[in-house]
């Protein structure tokens, strides 16, 4: 068949999955990915080839599913949350350049943006920004550039990859960048292990999120000016009661 | 049962529904939404009893569908897109108060930066920031400020509700702002009818986007400093090939 697909499997529960990401793994031969991701499936894609590559070998996973499409073999490479958001949608697209073989079909999936936002509530409703406060690839000073803007233009922010082992203080340094803007009692969330084993979210002011704790399976919400608590829910109006 | 569920349908095809929203419009006996949402579930959920609005009336909407869950009905909410995201959600909690009855649950979907950004190919693998245009509800200047510094801080801009029959001139206000600041080259993109009947995509320059038919049926794209054209795909890079 000679085609790849690169599927958003969304948080990594298969009620969360679309139907076409489902059929795409149903129907394909060899399931790429970064292994985390591809313990997921394994067990609901039984049958499967499988073919995974540790964190930070993304460009060796991309070529390989590549290969293993020109070489005959239907591909269907998996994403946590979507295929595109920090997803391996475009490094593909980059290492097969100006070549138009194999094909390549684009998945999209529920992203932590939404599915974190569902438990808490409704974080989401108005303009947002999405920020990975990863600096392995970004220089540190762009990622505060944008915390900095999304800030001052009173956007809600969606933090990923808020802190790893290797970065256990970057939520606490983007706290700190943002209270020089925004109030200490600011409505923020996290949501951690969405659609998986522990699943949970918490409320808490920005003040109290820089000493909160949290690791790479959390996704983290600044709310906007208009955020409130209502009852146990982080809510961001739209403005239709004001019409 | 006395529950209430807001569900993201995605786009408006089934194939890009979540196997749990599609258990939610199953399980459910009253649908309620906006007439042209309701019209994309009718036929694959015909027993149901549905009740619908139209635009603007989004209050009493998600009025009736508490009243209707009050009466111990099972009711679903539909939303196109995810169900937070410029979606209902936010509203139907505010409305509730501070009560605890009925129960909702939120039922993210395939939102259309998502669902856009597949088909134009992979416009969103780094920081990006969503701003709808419409100013129904939002003061034009807010809307002014947020273009501003997104594109200042470098991030990809997703543009929600870029015109409508009220506001056809708001995309090229937005071109027009973003110019002062991008340059006239930066590739942009327009995803159309995502999931439906018409679907298409197309690649095109801001100075171009400027003078592009569009319409409340579109989604745009604003790509970021790195965003290149690879073939007839929208990308932007993570940063992945130059480590």
């Amino acid at each position: 068949m000679n085609k790849l697909t690169v599927v958003g499997i969304g948080p990594g529960n298969y009620e969360n999955m679309t139907v076409r990401a489902d059929e795409a793994l149903k129907n394909c031969q060899v399931i790429v990915g970064y292994n985390v991701y591809v313990d997921l499936v394994k067990e609901r894609y039984a049958d499967k080839e499988f073919v995974t590559t540790p964190m930070t070998q993304e460009t060796k996973r991309c070529q390989m599913a590549l290969e293993l499409a020109a070489n005959g073999k239907t591909v269907a490479v998996v994403c946590s949350g979507d295929s595109g958001i920090y997803g391996m949608a475009a490094l593909l697209y980059e290492l097969r350049g100006d070549a138009t073989a194999p094909e390549i079909e684009i998945i999209p999936g529920i992203t932590a943006a939404c599915s974190g936002a569902a438990l808490l509530g409704a974080p989401l409703t108005h303009d947002f920004a999405v920020i990975s406060l990863s600096d392995r690839l970004t220089d540190w000073t762009v990622i505060e550039k944008r915390l900095v803007s999304a800030a001052m233009a009173d956007f809600s922010i969606v933090l990923y990859n808020p802190v790893s082992k290797g970065r256990p203080e970057h939520l606490r340094r983007a706290c700190d960048i943002l209270l020089r803007y925004l109030p200490e009692k600011r409505i923020c969330g996290i949501a951690q292990h969405i659609g998986r084993d522990g699943e949970n979210a918490k409320i808490l002011s920005l003040m109290e999120l820089k000493d909160a704790e949290a690791d790479m399976f959390c996704t983290v919400f600044i709310g906007n000016s208009k955020t409130e608590c209502i009852g146990s829910n982080m809510i961001t109006p739209r403005g239709y009661r004001d019409v």
